[in-house]
Order: structure tokens, then C-alpha cells, then sequence
């Protein structure tokens, strides 16, 4: 099978990097495109890169010197791939602005960036719990007056150590009321440089700016429902999110106390339905699919980041420690990594369920 | 005025070095035995914690060559002390029975051990909050058979980040029902050597053994009453604890969602009560007792344990982000220094209140 | 082919569970025999390492209900398997007897302890340096009287850092004369629990116990003659280490400073020389050997523990800095994986050359 | 006494701070005067540091309100204050170009910045070492046509920690020949935000830009002498260092193996020379010298950075592990606190030096 060409906007950033990275050997895209800001664009990939590389994998042969285009000229895109990977890091408005024109001139944008999560008519997707939302795709196209183009997002990363087995014991019949999280999430979130050691040795931050709005609200645009050319949120679930930084490389973990809205399943249903979980992905097995979307661990001091977040190579929530709460129902502890799940491996698992949706098909 | 001489029970680990360090000084208190398991007996001081002093300054000239007894032969410490404070490692019968007998023989017991806590008759004391539990001491003697001793113990390190902001609120007329609250607990808690570092760097640990189970109960204690011979716990405040082990030397901070239970303050009320909080040991001048016993942190991301811990010679709590909860009625950031306020800086305001309640006039 | 059966003594500590991790999959190797202290004998592998089980994968479907036997009863290993891989925790005597009673009755045995290190008929080996060292291995059999067993070990983790980029540039007709050596060791080397987090956080311990020495004398017998049933040290090399505990999880780093002893090559030499340097284990293809053994660097700042520890799966040296030295002739940075190539890979390489020389055979 | 008026150039960096910070109830001085870039220039001192203050300590509350000034404008400073310590953070000819205008207009500049540290007629001082060269003062003054104005600076914070025992042992009769040095900086000297936490944790980087060249280069002129209007360096003494970044909060270590010229002490001497070491500043008690310069620690395991960094107020040299070297003569580990001894506390005593020498006597 020939390999779809795709190109990466940002692809200098950390995010980028990770996409690059991630996108070795995929057996259904094929990195052809690189873009980023103007004073890249001309380098080779390496060059751009140089004394910034912070992947394990040192850059990828084919790509090392393929020049950088400038991502301000989507243009340049057109005909070298089939969609591109957004990892933009520019101001809101020039974002949207930026995405909008890939996607006028046919170029899907499968997005990491945060600019277009509220936009009402692009769906934000975590294809285990929301890929259906994909139906509004044809919507956004008529009333953009796009042919192909089309933009979708993911949510942001922290989220993803709790949303899944949240939506599994809804799935399975056990609606969620409320819920107060706090997480411990790690530095590779602000990219690099980022956090300053001064700020995580023998210390943590317990503020992350706009990191608790996101979480409280991304997770009602997931759960809701596509009205027309509208995504309606969930009006059901409350949600109370205090965010930290913490000193960890890579990992975002998440204490979660859980009020359900009607009927309580006991602990064991719990493990038992987190255990047997599996959707879409999981059934079209694609690719970056984790065979096990949710993994529960029995130890009583797990998950814990260094040990669980390359569970199925990044793409697996960890969960362990469910236990009843003196308050709410149940609490537990959801763990992910922040920087393949939650971020480059999570677009490109958006990107397989488009693919196989046929929304790269012309 | 002569100081009164105190002795030290468990002298040679973490905690018993902490109250050697701070008792340095005190204008009250003298230093003037010290014990330890059989194995230290017999040697000084300085011998018995060679390779294992992990106090900032050095041991105390003082007390260098002073010889360590064995401190299960209470008998030993008779003329020697006017009363211990208790840093006992051993199990809990070894230390309930220990304890008693120095009691018994009128040497009264200030504990840091966790073994009395939930001994009816014995005052798990904060003296800012529930400093009037005192008044069971003579019950406690009377039901005993004790003449001049007594037991006091001070409750978890980890409930001091949060416990004092959460009564003043009480104290001040606005009933609290429920609390959800997260903790990252710094390592020295677990004494040394303690936490692996391998469990720490670039990791957390998502549980700390018994901890939770702690948090959630000591509190119900402390904001209880007096009823004849018996503390009768507070049965209106529901706690959830979510206990978390953070690469963090010294320092707890707790993550706080807090729902009242009728009247709710507004945000710029609750920061009036913080910040006015004041209770005995501040109105008599203890002299461990922190100015301000509650300190509000207007920065948007304090506060932190490294900078804020030892506010007030690590006495003072630190409390930040104030802000609505999306659950509960509002949310905020508490810490304290566990060694120092939770450990053997609270003992000794523990026994400076006793002091000058007259418990010591004998 | 059928694979070897192999036996791993000492396998439920850190070095064991890494032999149990990194031979999954070996195309050569097969662990069939499990063995460590009497009080895991009688557990299935996996309810011997439960609660303590640190590799990033989890423990070998395979394995999980091998029954752990005696590692004290060297008998019990007869028949099970070929040879096996000591990583005893034993006090030294206890590991000479019984590494000595598992070659005695014909249980060759690679060693990852340092008891037979000194031993004057037990070759040290680093396959790429002094893999014609175990010549000696039919002199030992005889001296001991033993048919097929015998013994060999591999040095420190702390020399593979340096000793091979030393080695290269002598095998290229470079004579070393004096080197000095300060090393930066992971926690990683001390086992779990090992090092404290109170000694890692916001810290570092200038001292490792027995490992300078270590550092020391161990390179001279790599370097050293075979000379009937005897390894004759190296006399010309003098060598002087600092070594130091810091909070890095995997990999030791090593500051060089080196003097030649006749020629000195020019910067540009010695970085050729290191980026051809070859040996048996690359000719041969050994499944462990690192494709390029030595990797230069050219970054201003690399090597570092964290991006350059996994070069060719943790078996390869990553060197870096090579700049002239103000007082010896020249300086490097060294680093390499301490739990891979410098314990359990590095004894799989050795146990590697030992089958494509035909020790095995019989 | 009447304090004297100082004021602060780059009062708003990390340097400045620490100057602002130790400098509260100084004996003899009284900041009087805060000068920074443009930027901050107009707003109190507390608007321009809002949010980056880094101390321990909250901001001086005689501090607070003082408006700073533009650094730019040393005319401002006329009348506000007898000398200035300079933490100037701009390029290196800016800075020279600065102090000078400083100079000129009668205000002595005690400088933290490395600009001058190179100008042959401006003295480096450590005063424990070479006190005497202030008698170059007159020459600069004479030469640059000041009148009351000179320049002098302090050294690079990572000699500190060794070259105090070094200079100890020189002065006794025992010359020394060659060193090599590899030190363990901590993150605190690359100021805020500076070495960013994905560099840290789990990880250390073997490279600090400029660091070794000053570690070779500087020694020479503080071990110099005054010849007419120049400081000739040491032609005697080759120094080779390798600096490294570890993640560690504050205090700088190096382990040093040292080769004497002639006379070779015994380890005994050594540490009875280290132990009596005092010099001008012990002599003359000046407010911030350490009482004993060079502490020697015993324990097989010492000095430590959060052990030992803040040995009499961060001001002395903690020193360890004296032993044989096998290469050189004896190896050593020193230690010293970067912010204080190697900063603004090497500063301020510098200027204590000044004052009783007279300099400020106009």
C-alpha cells in the first residue's frame, strides 16, 4: 500500500519533534512536509532542529534534510501532502487564522493546539469515547464553504488520564454526576524550555494557567452531542479540576473522587468494566489503538508515571487505587502520558480513525 | 526563670533529632535527657547518631556527650526530666504500653507517635484549634490512677496544612460539611532512609500506607468534644483524602475543595478570616507560636513548598489560590512544614500550652 | 535452533529482574531456571518479585509461574540448564563458594558479581577490549579440577563509561599513561531501595563505598596478559577516580582527564579512531553488541545520562567534549548505561562470546 | 555609627536580590539606592520584582516602596549613595563601559560581573587570599584619572570551593604544581528562569558555557601579584576543570586532585592547615566572615551541598575526603555555597574588606 503523504505544521517544537518522531515507520502515513516559523523555513530539518532535538531517537534519517517550508504560506503545501499535523505555537487568533487556510486549499488539519477546541463546529476528539463526532465534519465543510479541507482537534492532555474511564462506566450504563480531580502533571506539558528547576527541585507549583478551565470544560464539548452543524455540551457532569506541576519528565497523573448519578456500580463492576473496555479503535485496530484503552493495576501504589506511562507504548490509561470515597462514591487514580497519548500519539490516532472513516479519500 | 528540664524519648531518629534542634535555645525548655532503643544506650549522644544527623546545624555542644539510656526503663528518666516528649519508633502496643508507664510514674508524655491518637481520654492537640481539650487531663489522670502524669499526642503531619485555615472558617460562623482534599506529602514524613530514590526522581507515588485512613479521621478528633472522660468526635464534616508521596524534602501542600454547610462567606471574607485568625497561643506569646498562624498568599501560584514552608520558622501556615469551586463552594492551596509545625515543632507548642496551663506546677 | 537453556542466580533483585527483561526474546538464549534466596524458593517468579518488580516491561508471561528455587543449592540447577548468570547478593565468601560448586559440577557461571574479580584465573571481561582473555578458561578448568564449568565475571559498571574509548585509542597505537576520572552515578547502581531520596533531592553524595577502588584496579586487569593460569595486571596505567552519587535514574557519566605515554594523536584522530573502532563482538555480530560500540557526539553538551543512555539499546558508550586538557593531554565526557551495558547486557554479551567460542559446547 | 549608603545596580536579577536580601540589618551598610534596566526603572521595588522574587525572605519592608532607578543613569546615583555593588546582567561591553561611568563620577563599584574581572589594574578578590592586591586601587584610580571612584570584583562562583584550601596550603610553605578539578554546579548560578527542568530531572548536563575557561583562567590572577598598575598573573600553577550542571538547588562541589610543587604535607598537616586557617577578614572580624574559613568534615560521606552549603551563614568552604590521590599527590572534595560565598555574600565582603582599608573614607 502507498503511504499517505503528510505534513507537520510546527514540526520544530517539542510537539513536532514527537510527531516526527512517532511518524518512523508508520505503515499508513508518510512524513513528506515540514513547516514552521519563518526563521526555520529554508534550514534543513536538522539544521532547524540542531541543539533542540529532544526525542530519544536521534532524527529520523529520511527526514534530516528535508528543508523546512514556512507554515505562514500553506500554500506551499498544496500537492506535497495529503493533511497535515498542526503543532502550532502562535497566538490564538493566527492560529485559527493559519488552520482555517490549510483547510480552505483542500489540506485537512488533524490540531494540537488549543485555538480551535471551542470552535462549536470542530469536533475534539478522543476516538474511544467520541469518534462518532466526525458526522459534523461534512457540516463544517458546507458552511465554511471548504471541499475537502476540514479541521479537528484533540483535547488537551490532561484530560486523558481520567476521561476515558470516566466515559466507560457511563458507556456502561452508570452515568457520572460530579467530580472533583487533582492532578500532578508533568513538565514536558510546557515544553522546552519551559518549567525552570529552580521551580522543580525540592518543590512543585501548585498552578498551571488555564489548565484548570480546560479541564472542566473540554470534557462537556467530548460528552456532548452533534446538533446540526453544532457540537451541544454535556449539560450533566460538574467538574472541579485543581491542576499542579510536579517534578516528572513525562506523565500526568490524576486523583479522582467520582458522584455517580443514579445508579452505583460496586468496586469489582468497576475493574471489571474498565477491564473489558474497548471501541472503535480498538475494533478497526488501528495502528496507534492501545489493544486495552484503560489497564487496571492492582498494586496498591500504582500507577505511578515512570512505570506506567509506556503502557502500550504511551497509548494506554493506567488506573489503580479504586477505593470508596468518604465523600462521593469512589475515588481512584488515572495516570497517561502526557506527551504521545496526550498529545503527537493522540493526533495520529485521530488521524488513522479519519483515515478509515474515508475523510482522506480524494 | 530556671528552665524546665525535658527528655526525649526515640532521641536519636528523624523526629527526635528535630525536637534536639529546635529545643536549641528555648527560653522555657531544657534539654536534659535523652533516650533510645537499648542499642544507642550507653553511648553519647554524639556516638549514638554518628552517620545518621540529619539536621541542618550541628548537634548541640550540650548535648554531644550526654549518655543515651535505654527508653524502655522509664524509671530511669525519675529526677531526671519534668516531662518527655515522645518520638517512639516501635509498634503500637510497645508504645501504648511505654508511654503509659512514664505516665504512671509522674512523667507526664507529649507525643509525636501515633499510638494514643485514638485513645478516648487522650487530647489530640492543635493548640489553635482545640487547645480547651486540655481540660480531660485530669480525667484522663483520675480514670488512670496517675498522680502528675498524663499523655498528650498531636495529630498526622499531613492534616496541618489544611486543619487551621478550615477552623478559623468555623470558629468564625460558617459551618463546613464536606472536603475533598488531595495531598503531595514530602519525603522527609517517612523518615530516614525513608522514600527509595528511585520511587522519587522523575516519579510520584499515588499512596503513602495508613495515611489516608489519618486524614480523614484525626480531624473528626480534634473538632471534637470533651464529654466527661471521653473526646467525643465531631459527626458533621465528611473528609475524603487522596494522600500523594512527592519528590519534596520538607513540606505538605494539600489541594482543598470545601463545601459549608450552611452560611457560605464570599471569597474576600474567607481571606479577612484567614488573615485576622488568631487563638491562644498567639493572645499568651507562646513562644513557638507562629505571629500569624494562618499567612495568605496573594501570588497566583503559591504556595509553594520550598519557598513557603518555613514561614515563620515553620510554624505558619501557607494558603493561596482561593477561588470558587465548580463543585463544592470554593477551592484553595494549603501547606505546612511537616517536620517542624507537623512533627516536633507542634509537640513543643503542644507542651508550651500545657506549660503555661499549669500542668506542669509539680 | 533451539535456544540454551539458562539459569539466572539471584533473580528476583534488580540485576536478576534486568537478565529476566533483557533475554525475553533473546534469539540464542532461554531462561529456564530461576534461582535466589531460600525465603523466595517455593514461589512462582511472579509472587517472589511482587511489590518489587522495577523493569519498565512487565514480568515475562513465560516466567511468571516458574517456581523459584534455591539459589543455595547448586544441584537442583543440574539438567535445567546449560550455564547460568550470577547476580548473587551474598557476602563475598558465600558468592566464591557457590559460584565455584555451580562450575564444579559443569554449570559454567557468568558473573555479574565482583567476588571472583580479583580472582587470578577468572577473566573480567569487556568483550570489545580483552575478549582473548578467556584463554585462560581451560587453565582454570584444570587448576580446579573442574570438566566443563568454570567461571567468569564482568568488571564495574563504572569502568564501561570510559574503558572502552580508553582501549581504542590504545589498540590505535596510543599508549595512556595516567588518567584522572570523576564520576557522576546514577541510584540506580545501588540497588532498590539503595539510595534515599533525602540524598538525591537538591543533593549529591561525594562517595560510593568500594567503588573507587573499584575504578581503580579493576581497568588493570581488563588491560592485563593472560600468562599460563594467571591474568597478569597491567603495570603502565595509572589511573585516580572520584566517584559520585547523583540524582540521575540510569547511566554513569565520567569527566576524563588523559596523559598518552609516547604519541599523542590530534583531536581529529581520536575521534576517528573511536568513530571506527570495531571488535569481535561486531565482527562475529553477537546479538548484544552495539553496531558502533563508541558514539562521538559532536553537541557542545552531550553526553547526557538521559538522551544518550539507550544508544544501540543500552549497550553502546556515548562520548562527547573531546577538547584539550590544561595539565594531561586531553578530556572527554564518557557515559554509558550502568544497568544495561554495565550489568545484566554486558553479561549477556560475555555469556555471548562464550557460545560463538564454543564454550558451551558440550 | 552612621551606616553607609549603598546602593544596588541590577537590584531586580537573581544576584541583586541576594544582595538586597543579605544585606537587611547589615552593620555598616544600608541599601539606600535600587537601580535596574529601563524597565523597571519608575516602579517601586516591589512592582518590579512582583512575581520574580526568588529569596527566602519576603522583600525588606524599607525596600518595598523605593522607587528604582534606570542603571543607565549613573548620575542619579550622585549624592544617594557612597558605592555601588554592581549585579549587572547585560553584554560585556555594556557593563564595562558602565562601571566605569560609575567610577568616574566618584562611586566605587564592588562588581559581581565578570566585564572586568580581565582588566589588568582591577583586582579579583577573594580576601582570604589576596586582600593585599586592594593596593593597586591608587594605580587605577591614577591612571584612569578617578578620583574616589575605583573598580574591584569577585571571582566566579565555582572557584570558591576550592581555592580557599588550596591558597590555605600554598601559604604554609607548600607550593603547588597541578590540579584537575571536576566540579558539580548547582542550577542556582544559572539564575531564573535559567536551566530549564527538562534538563535536571533525571539528568545532568556536562557542560557549562565559559565555566571552565574561568575555572583555569581566573585563579592565576588571584594567586598574582601587584606590579606597578598591573595584577601579573601566577605563571606556577595549571589548572584543569571540568564543570558540570546537576540538579541541585544551591552550593557548588568539585573534587580536586592536587599535585604539589615541591614539599609534600601529610594528610595530617593538611587538615590541621585547612583547620587553623584565618586570614585579614578573621582577623579584622569582618561582619560577614566566616569565623573559620575552611571547615573539615570527617564523615566518609561529606560535604554534601544541602548539608554543608550553608556552614556559617553559606560563608565558608566546606572540605572532605581528603585522601591519596594515585595519580597526583592528594585528592580532595570541596564545597561552597554559589548565591552567598560565590555572590553577593563574596561581594559584601568585599566591600567589608574596603571599608576598613580606608577606600570609603571620602
Amino acid at each position: 500500500m502507498n503511504r499517505i503523504k503528510v505534513g507537520i505544521l510546527g514540526a520544530t517544537g517539542m510537539v513536532g519533534q514527537q510527531y516526527v518522531s512517532l511518524l518512523q515507520n508508520h505503515p499508513w502515513f508518510e512524513v513528506s512536509y515540514l513547516a514552521a516559523s519563518p526563521n526555520s523555513a529554508g534550514k534543513t530539518y536538522a539544521e532547524a532542529v540542531s541543539g533542540r532535538w529532544h526525542m530519544r531517537d536521534d532524527i529520523p534519517r529520511a527526514l534530516k534534510d528535508l528543508p523546512v517550508q514556512d507554515a505562514n504560506q500553506p500554500e506551499r503545501a498544496a500537492g506535497k501532502c495529503k493533511f497535515v499535523f498542526s503543532a502550532l505555537e502562535m497566538n490564538k487568533q493566527a492560529i485559527l487564522d493559519l488552520e482555517e487556510a490549510y483547510a480552505a486549499i483542500d489540506i485537512p488539519v488533524v490540531s494540537n493546539a488549543s485555538a480551535n477546541r471551542s470552535t462549536a463546529d470542530v469536533p475534539m476528539l478522543i476516538p474511544e469515547i467520541n469518534h462518532q463526532h466526525i458526522e459534523i465534519i461534512p457540516e463544517q465543510q458546507k458552511s465554511r464553504g471548504w471541499k475537502k479541507g476540514f479541521i479537528v482537534v484533540k483535547p488537551n492532555c490532561s484530560l486523558q488520564s481520567y476521561m476515558t474511564p470516566i466515559y466507560a462506566l457511563i458507556a456502561a450504563g452508570f452515568p457520572v454526576r460530579r467530580l472533583i480531580i487533582s492532578t500532578m502533571q508533568a513538565v514536558s506539558g510546557a515544553g522546552y524550555p519551559g518549567v525552570p528547576s529552580l521551580d522543580m527541585l525540592d518543590n512543585l507549583v501548585p498552578f498551571i494557567g488555564g489548565e484548570e478551565e480546560k479541564s472542566e470544560n473540554e470534557p462537556l464539548k467530548i460528552m456532548g452531542k452533534v446538533s446540526g452543524n453544532k457540537i451541544i455540551n454535556d449539560q450533566t457532569i460538574k467538574i472541579s479540576a485543581h491542576c499542579n506541576r510536579v517534578g516528572v519528565i513525562d506523565g500526568h497523573t490524576a486523583c479522582v473522587s467520582l458522584e455517580f448519578a443514579e445508579k452505583k456500580p460496586d468496586l469489582d463492576q468497576i475493574v471489571s468494566i474498565w477491564h473489558d473496555f474497548k471501541s472503535l479503535p480498538q475494533e478497526m485496530q488501528l495502528p496507534f489503538a492501545p489493544a486495552q484503552p484503560i489497564i487496571y493495576r492492582h498494586e496498591p501504589n500504582r500507577p505511578q508515571p515512570r512505570k506506567d506511562r509506556d503502557a502500550d507504548k504511551g497509548m494506554a490509561v493506567s488506573v489503580g487505587r479504586l477505593r470508596p470515597c468518604q465523600v462521593f462514591d469512589v475515588r481512584f487514580v488515572g495516570l497517561s502520558h502526557n506527551t504521545i497519548r496526550g498529545a503527537a500519539g493522540g493526533g495520529i490516532l485521530n488521524a488513522e480513525l479519519l483515515k478509515v472513516k474515508g475523510l482522506f479519500d480524494f
